[in-house]
């Protein structure tokens, strides 16, 4: 049973609408608050090698990330931290802060408590105009697709490309291009932190078209071997760019970094030059 | 180290001020927002015997008790759930949603992950208007401390008496009388996870005066010879119930069984008829 599995079964507890976006939404005065919460564990979440300031860091950059992809602004963090050693929190915390303060956000509170593996739960909460708020769901029938930068690095470096580590290790959460993508007018969006063919299936379950992508037009990861590259940017997990679906004529959208890699097609199927593409990437996956 | 020792760590990362209380406060409109996350793991946060659904009625009933502990009323639920079989989910989440609508609020979202031992951070949040909120700071010269009703039932239940197993197992927590008590102008307030006596003296780090609890007036765990229901009251875990400062005057609270057990004292110390009131009870430890 896979990770999408477990969402079709919670939907049947939770109101289904209440699972289609990064974020929940929420009423909050004239605006609409916005609510993340992401788990992070030591064996599956953070590569071998990252310093505890990396995972701190990290922690915070998914939480973020989901603020951004529904074009909202980030506000607040909140931070569950499952301690193997508590030698580890200050470096972690230390991180954490320093991803919350480079993104206009701050931790407020948190919990902490002994495990023996190091688990870290971060939950961002942010806000945005009504007109501003982007779902996943919004697709419009003359939409191209695109997304906010390179495909694929963070597999790569996974991968030995030391380059790459960077992207891997301190990942950059979109949050300004997420807000100037809300207010630019874009249909859908959503991040892509599972691989682009997850997210573009991921896209497709809430919305009633499809989408051709031209591989030849996916930003690559640098110094990667033109197929490889390909394979890593379609399906390689740990990127925090955005992916959104908008109408030609935003293009140029200033201020952002935006590759068109395809277009919205009528019928409810994604393409990868012409031919069906797989729904396959980062999943979580349980031998039960 | 102890989780009061770490959390005086993080005070030298993050504002201390945020971790006064049992909620972050963020403005939200006319009002305030609260917010709150827990972390709880199978070990040591769950009592054998608990059936899945009760592990999401507890996991929920935290976040609750927090956001009842400033005076709010609770209105979104996140969940993140690190799950060691996913055949346990559906109880879980049944637990959750159940605990949920019991007090008026709905699970928004959350987060699913595979983890060896079964760990669950629930995070609530509330909103209250500000002239209703309640810190644990705040407490005044003359006024009285009281509790929302019977003090170490879910020890009790720990030690054997079985009476008690609800109260350990389906914890309610005191969502209407903390709304009660915001309007009826308690001076400061906190929920009691960690027993009495720790819960008094978190109060006394925050506040300037002290307090002396008169013993014969702690409302005790039925069923459980005195001497040992008393120390149950004072330093037994895993109870729901509020501590608050009021001024006398606000006494009888309509709709609250609130139970005077002492009073403020210029003194910034915690006794118990008359004698210090040692700083024990239910805490996290790591043996490094």
């Amino acid at each position: 049973m896979d990770e999408r599995a477990l969402h079709r079964l919670i939907g049947t507890i939770i109101d289904p609408e209440r699972l289609a976006d990064d974020c929940a939404v929420i009423p909050c005065g004239d605006l609409l608050a916005v609510a993340s919460t992401d788990m992070l564990h030591e064996t599956t979440d953070f590569p071998a090698g990252m310093t505890d300031w990396q995972v701190g860091w990290m922690a915070v950059a998914v939480t973020l990330s989901d603020i951004a992809s529904m074009g909202a602004t980030p506000g607040e963090v909140l931070l569950a931290v499952g301690l193997d050693r508590p030698e580890r929190l200050f470096d972690i915390m230390e991180g954490a802060r320093d991803c919350c303060a480079a993104f206009g956000a701050e931790i407020v509170g948190g919990d902490l408590d002994a495990h023996r593996e190091l688990t870290i739960v971060s939950t961002g909460l942010g806000t945005v105009a009504p007109e501003h708020l982007v779902r996943r769901r919004g697709v419009r029938p003359n939409d191209v697709i695109a997304v906010t930068g390179p495909l694929g690095e963070a597999q790569a470096a996974l991968a030995g490309y030391d380059r790459h580590r960077k992207e891997l290790l301190e990942p950059q959460p979109r949050v300004a291009e997420g807000e100037v993508l809300g207010r630019a007018g874009v249909s859908a969006m959503m991040d892509i932190s599972d691989g682009l063919a997850l997210s573009l299936h991921d896209l497709l379950a809430v919305n009633d078209r499809g989408f051709a992508v031209e591989t030849a037009r996916l930003p690559l990861p640098a110094g990667v071997p033109e197929d490889e590259a390909r394979e890593l940017a379609l399906y390689g997990g740990g990127d925090f760019e955005l992916l959104f679906s908008a109408p030609p004529a935003i293009f140029p959208i200033p201020g952002v970094e935006a590759h068109i890699i395809g277009k919205v097609i009528p019928e409810r199927v994604v393409l990868a030059d012409g031919k069906p593409l797989e729904r396959r990437g980062y999943l979580h996956e349980w031998s039960g």
